[in-house]
C-alpha cells in the first residue's frame, strides 16, 4: 500500500510499504479517511526521536484518524461494514495489571501508532481492535472525527480534574491541546477558562469558541486576571498544557485554597516545584498520560453539540500533497490550530 | 411593611406588617425586586402545612428573591450599597456541628424564609447575613437572579452527581425543578439529558432548551429510549424529580452499571426500593436536601451563558395582584413553569 | 475425579465425575486443600435453587478454596509449581465493557463456580486462570486462604465505603459476612464497630474480635447504642449484612448527617425505602455485588496480621464425611461461624 | 500566671506573665497538664524566626497540649468542669470563605498557639474555643492527650491520602511526624507501611509499633525494598515526612501506576519535581497543611486502641526544668522521639 513514511530524521516519502495485517477475530478493518498532523510527528520529523523513542527504521506517520469499516472479524458485533468510525492509537496489553485495573493507557506494554516501532495510519487501510474503534455520531464529519484524538488528551484532563459544576479553570499555553482543553474543560462543568498565552493570534481564535477569557501574558499578569476573575479567591483548576517550566513552576499562585492542578503538557526536565506553596492551599495535583477510556465521552459531547472542533481544523493538505503538509507544520503560522491529510475523500 | 401574608389556609392578605429587623454588623439590608412562587408556597396556602411545618400564625409568603443593597453592616466587605443580589433563603447556626463540617444545609437549626414560623420576602425590604447575599453578574436581571434558588436544588443535585464529562442523564419530571436540573446536569457535563414526564406542553418546551430527549412516558417507555440512546447500557446517572413514588420505584431499570441515582423529589411516603437491583448494577445513590454552597456556582454559569433560565419565567404578576399570582399558581396551567411577583420595579 | 455432587435438591453424593479441563497458556492446574461451605451451597442443597438459577444436572458444589499449584500454562510468569494459592470463583469475559470499565464483578457473562450450570470446586483438582489465582503469604494456612472469599465481600464492602480514618462504623447481621465485613472496616480505617444481632452466641463470640460493640437488638435498641456511641451524631457508615428487609428499611435511622449506607446483603424482596430520612441526612448508599480487585487486599491485611480469620473456622470435616458437612450447614448452631472441608490435607 | 516564655533568640524564661483572657460565652477555661515539645518550639528558640513568623516580642511557647476543664461558658452544652481534654491550637476566623467551606486550617487568619505574636500555652489556664476543645477517651492519659496534636497531622495526610483497606505505604522520615503518619496510615487502612530514614535506632523503635518495614536508606536502596515488598509494582501511596528536598524529589520512584503521593514535610525552598515520570504513572499528589476536622478521629482510634502513642513519650520534665527541656529538644538523641513538660500533675 503507499504511505506517507518518514525514511529517517528530515526525510519524507510518499511511497509503496508493506504491512502484512491479518484479521482478527475480534479486529476490524478500516479505511483511512481524515489524519491529523501532531506535534509528535512532526517532533519525530525534525528530530528522528522523542527521548527513548528512536526512529532506527522507515516508520508510517500519523496517528490521528478517521475512517470507514470496510470488513470485520468474527465475533465483531457492535460494528459493521459501512460504518463511520475513528479510533484510539494505543492498544494494550489486555491481561496486564494496568489494563484489569482500568487503568490501560499506563500499560508499558501499549503499542501506539506511529511511535517507534509502530507504523501510523497515513495509508489507505488499517486493521484495528473493534474495543479501540469507535462509531462517529451523524452530525460528526471525518475531519471531525480525526479531531478526537488530540480532543481525547484534554478531556481526560477535564476528567481527572473532577471539575464540579461552575468552577472557574485557568488553561497554561493556547496550543491544540491547551484549546482543546479548555473545550472540554467548559463541557465538563466549568463556568469560564481564563486561557493564557504569548501570540495573540491563538488568543484572537480562542476567544471566540465559548466563555473564555484570553490573557496575553507577554503584556499582563495571569495572577492579576485571575484575581480579579475571582474576587481574590483564584481559580478552582490550573490547567498546565505548554510545557513550558516556568510556567509549570507557577501553577500554585493562581489556584484557590482546595484547588486542583492538573499537569498535561510534558515537560522537557524536572521542574522547580513550591512545595509550601502547594501545602498552604492543600492543592491536589493530578497528572495525564494520553488518556483511557474517554473517546465515547468525547463522541458523544461532539454529538450532542456541546464540543465543536471545526474552527480548529485550519489546513487541509492533499495525501499526495503530505510532504508539503509536513513541512508546513513544521512552521505553523499562528494563525493555524491543526492541519489534517485527506487520505481518501 | 406592607407584605403577602398567609393569614391561614386558603387566605392570602397584602397587608401592614411588623418586623422589626435591626442590622448586624455582618448583615445587609436589601430592597427585594423579584419573587418567584414556589410549589412550597402553593402548599402552604393550600394545606396550611407541610408535613410537621405547621401555619399557626400569620407568615409572609416568598423565598426565592433577589434586590438591591440599601445599607450594610459595618463588618461587611464583599458587598456595597447599591450591589444587585440574590439570597439564600437559609440561615444556618454557624456554630453547629454540621455547619464546621461545610454541610450546612443539614443543621436542623436552619431558619428558613417561609417555613413556619419565619416569614418570606414578599415583603419591601430585608435584613440578611452578607455570607449568604451573592451579587449578580451584570448580565442576570432581577427576574433571573429570582430563579438562583430553584436552580440551586438542581446544582446541587448536579454537585452530587459526579458527573464526568459526556455522561448520559435521566432526568424524571419535567416540573421547574426537573428541567433546572436537566439544564444543571448539561452545564456540569451532561453530554444530553433524556427527560420523563407525562405532560406534553412541559417536554416541548423543555426540548428546546438544549441537548434534551423528551419522553412522554404515558406513550413510550423510558427504559426503551434509554436502551436505543445508549446502545442498550444504560444511562450514567437518573436524577429522580417527580417525587412519584412508581417512578422512585423503577430508577434502577434505566441505569448502567456502575451508574448513579440522585433522589431530589421528595416523596409523599417510603417507597419501594429494589436492593438486588441496585446491587447487580452496585448504584451509588445520592439524596439531596435542599443546597450547600452552590450560589455562586448558580451565578458563574449563568453569567457566561452556560445556563439560561430566562425561558421558564413564563408568567409575571405586580406585587398589588399577589393573590391572583398565588390562585394562578394554585392551577399552573401545563405550558407554565415559573410564576414570578414584582415587589418592585 | 471425586468430587462432591449435589444431584438434585435435597440429594449430595461424593462419586467420580468427568470434568475434562485442558490447561490454557495463561492457566495453572491446582490441587485444591480447603473448602468453606457457604450459605449458598446450602441453599442450592435445601432448595435446589437460587432466583433465575436452578440446578438442572448434577453439579459439583464448593467455591471457596484455597490449594497448591501443580502445573502452569506456557504464558503463566507471576505463579510457578508448589505456590500456595487462593481463587477467585468468578471469572468475566475479558472483553465485555464491564471489565474494560474495571468493574468485572458486573459483567453478565461471569463464569462463578457452583452457580448453575457451571461446577464448584469440591473435589481434587481445578484449571484456573492465573489471573484470579492469589498466592498466600506464609504466615496464612490453608485453612485461612478458603476464607478469603467470603472476607472478599466484605472487603469490598469496606472499600466502596470510602472510611476516612476514625469513622464508627454500624454492622446490621453477625453472619460470617457480617463479621468479616466488621473486620473489614476496622481494618479498613473504623475506630470502631457496633455490631447488632439477636443471636447472642454470634455476638459474644465477635465481641472478642476488636473493638466491636455487640447489641442484641432483641433487647436493646440499636439506635439508642449509636446515639450513647456517638454522641447523638449517628454512625458514619451503616453496612447491611443481615438481608432483614425490617433492618434494611431502618437504615438511615441510625446514620450520621453526610453518612453512608452499604448495602451486602441481598433481600429476598423490595425493600421499603424513606427518602425523605435519606434526604434529611444528605446520605450517600452503595450497593454491593460480590467483588473485584480485593484478593491481592485481603491477603496483605491477613499477610500483616491486621485481619485474622482463624477464629472464624469453627468447625472441619474431612473430604469423606462432606455430606454430614452440609447437613451440619444445614442446621448450624449458633456458636459456629464457618465450616470447611478438608479436600487435601 | 507564671509561663515559659522566649525572651528573644537563644534565651528562654520561666517567668510572670501577664495574659488577661476573658471567657467567652462559647469559650471554655482550661488548667493545662502536659505540654509537647514540637520542633517549631525548638526552632524558634534556636533561630528566632520561622520565615515570615519573627519572634520581636516575648511569647509564650508551647501548642500541644492536654489539659482540665475549670470553668466554661454560658453556651457551652458539650463540656463541664472537670473534663479532662485536649486543644486544636489553631482557630480560624468562623466568618471566612475558607471556614465556611470546611477547609478552615487555609483560613490566612488563623490564630495558632506559638507562632508569633500569639501565645502558647506553657502556663497554668488557657481560655479556648468549646468547639476545638476535645474529651480525652477514659483509657487515654494526659500525656498521650497531648500527643494527639502531633498525631493530627499523620491523621490529616491518611485521610487525604484516601488510603483503600489493603494499601502498602511508604513514609519517608522517622521522626515524630513520620512515625506518627506511619501509625495514621496502619489505623487508617494500609497493610503495611515501609518506613525510610538513615538513623538506625529511629528505625529499631518503629519497627516494634506495627506492620512496619524499616529501611536504612544509608545502606539500602528505598526502592529495591518497595520492588521486593509489592512485586515491582510500585506502594499505593507515598508519604513524604522528611523535608529532604532529594527525597522529595525521588518520591515517584517506588509510586504504582495510579498510585499517590503526599507531601507532609515542609520543605527549604522549591524541590526538583519530574513531572513526566508523575504523568506515567498518573500520580496524584495531595499537600498537607497542619489538619482539620481530624482531632475527634484521632481520639476515636486512641480510644478504641487502633493506635497508641505511648512508646513515643520519651523523655518527660517537671515545669520547673522546662530551659532543661528545650535544651534537651535541641540536641535529641536519636533514641527519643517526643519530650513532654508536665505543667500540672
Amino acid at each position: 500500500m503507499k504511505a506517507v513514511v518518514l525514511e529517517r530524521q528530515h526525510k519524507i516519502s510518499i511511497r509503496e510499504i508493506d504491512i502484512p495485517e491479518p484479521l482478527g477475530v475480534r479486529d476490524v478493518r478500516i479505511q483511512i479517511y481524515n489524519v491529523g498532523i501532531c506535534g509528535s510527528d512532526v517532533h519525530y520529523y525534525e528530530h528522528g526521536r522523542i527521548g527513548p523513542f528512536i526512529v532506527n527504521e522507515p516508520m508510517v506517520l500519523g496517528h490521528e484518524a478517521s475512517g470507514t469499516i470496510i470488513e470485520t472479524g468474527r465475533d465483531v458485533t457492535d460494528l459493521k461494514v459501512g460504518d463511520r468510525v475513528c479510533m484510539e492509537p494505543g492498544i494494550p496489553d489486555p491481561n496486564s495489571r494496568a489494563t484489569r485495573e482500568g487503568i490501560y493507557n499506563l500499560d508499558p506494554a501499549v503499542r501506539f501508532w506511529a511511535t517507534p516501532p509502530i507504523h501510523g495510519i497515513l495509508r489507505p487501510t488499517v486493521v484495528h481492535p473493534a474495543a479501540f474503534t469507535f462509531k462517529l455520531p451523524d452530525n460528526v464529519s471525518f475531519a471531525e472525527g480525526a479531531m478526537v484524538e488530540p480532543l481525547a488528551v484534554g478531556m481526560h484532563g477535564a476528567n481527572k480534574a473532577q471539575i464540579r459544576p461552575g468552577d472557574v479553570g485557568v488553561v497554561i499555553g493556547a496550543g491544540p491541546i491547551g484549546i482543546l482543553t479548555a473545550l472540554s474543560a467548559l463541557a465538563g462543568g466549568c463556568s469560564r477558562i481564563i486561557l493564557a498565552d504569548t501570540v495573540q493570534p491563538k488568543l484572537d481564535l480562542s476567544e471566540k469558541l465559548g466563555p473564555i477569557v484570553p490573557v496575553n501574558v507577554s503584556r499582563d499578569k495571569l495572577s492579576d486576571v485571575v484575581a480579579a476573575q475571582t474576587g481574590n479567591w483564584g481559580a478552582d483548576i490550573v490547567f498546565e498544557c505548554s510545557g513550558n517550566p516556568r510556567a509549570g513552576a507557577a501553577v500554585f499562585e493562581t489556584l484557590r485554597p482546595g484547588g486542583a492542578v492538573v499537569f498535561i503538557g510534558m515537560m522537557p526536565a524536572p521542574i522547580s516545584y513550591d512545595v509550601v506553596g502547594a501545602q498552604i492551599k492543600e492543592a491536589r495535583v493530578e497528572h495525564v498520560f494520553r488518556y483511557a477510556h474517554v473517546y465515547p465521552r468525547s463522541l458523544a459531547l461532539m454529538g450532542s453539540g456541546k464540543i465543536d472542533v471545526k474552527p480548529l481544523i485550519t489546513d487541509t493538505f492533499a495525501f499526495a500533497d503530505s510532504v508539503r503538509a509536513f513541512d508546513f507544520a513544521l512552521k505553523m503560522p499562528p494563525t493555524s490550530v491543526k492541519a489534517q491529510i485527506v487520505v481518501q475523500e
